[in-house]
């Protein structure tokens, strides 16, 4: 997606080989006004998926998973972060680690807001090894319910996620795939 | 706001006399055009106060947050909670004290993103103490900035956060006021 690509080339920032920050417009001061055409692009490309809910996981993936399902007319879900295992029978949970952050906690979902006959479409902001979506895919099974798609704005394409991903059989959707990082530098993966 | 008190009639549930639950459709699954309708009212009512940016806590108050940013054409900064403080000049950092979990966080904002010209709105889904509210006041004074106003989704009323920010001059302005919450019942203050 030409518009988020330019946001990043105007406004990002390498901080080195691994980690871009975005958070002029995306993780901590946010654009409402973008997030808004992604999310209609993200319903535009999954239109014919019969997405029945949006799934995603707190925090930074809220504001473009509330566009997309807005634009689809669907619900959407924020799947939670606990720092430990909670004792509650209708709760889903599974355990995400990160590697980037090194750090662990329960990724939690209601058993009330998605079944087996659901559609689930899984938004969020970045994918490096794709533990998270991972996450959110195990919970998204438990429930017996359908990932019809991950969609993601941007994409660490020499990272592992993508690829981990497609193995299992998921279409992953990125609107921008970073080929690299250096100083100063950010290369992308051309569009097809 | 007749519609989100109609939605807390219909799928709220009252856990005991301190506790709403409206996880169907505010802080776990969210209804996009339920956030979409509240974000225009929102920009409606503070339409005259010469608003530059919309600031939320993580992570509930993101999808109102960012409705009434994009009503309000400005941007939305996201307030995140750490568990202890960080080492970053380029931080606002306080600490904040929730009574009802007992727990208590650093709440952050970046230096880069509000200065002294900004006239913020703060957006939140529950007012019960203040104390997140109060803790985001803080922050903005930091920056020299000014607090132009406070949108609240569901005020308990029964509660003091509101006398507290009235109090320090500033005004609240919520979508439903709850009179008091009992085993089976929810009861508003009416509209004025």
């Amino acid at each position: 997606m030409k518009l988020l690509e330019e946001k990043i080339l105007a406004e990002g920032r390498a901080i080195n080989e691994d980690i871009l920050k975005v958070d002029s417009f995306v993780n901590h001061q946010v654009e409402p006004l973008l997030m808004k055409e992604i999310g209609e692009h993200f319903a535009g490309h999954f239109k014919d998926r019969h997405i029945t809910k949006v799934v995603t996981i707190e925090s930074s993936g809220i504001a473009p998973a509330l566009m997309t399902a807005l634009a689809l007319g669907v619900p959407m879900i924020i799947l939670k972060k606990e720092p430990s295992k909670v004792l509650n029978d209708d709760l889903y949970q599974t355990v995400v680690t990160s590697f980037t952050k090194g750090t662990s906690y329960e990724l939690t979902m209601s058993r009330n807001f998605i079944n087996e006959n659901d559609h689930v479409l899984i938004i969020d902001d970045f994918l490096a090894n794709g533990e998270a979506a991972t996450g959110a895919i195990r919970l998204i099974r438990f429930a017996h319910a359908t990932v019809a798609g991950i969609g993601i704005l941007i994409e660490k394409s020499f990272q592992p996620g993508r690829q981990k991903l497609e193995e299992q059989g998921f279409e992953v959707y990125s609107l921008a795939r970073i080929a690299g990082l250096g100083k100063d530098t950010i290369e992308f993966i051309p569009e097809e």
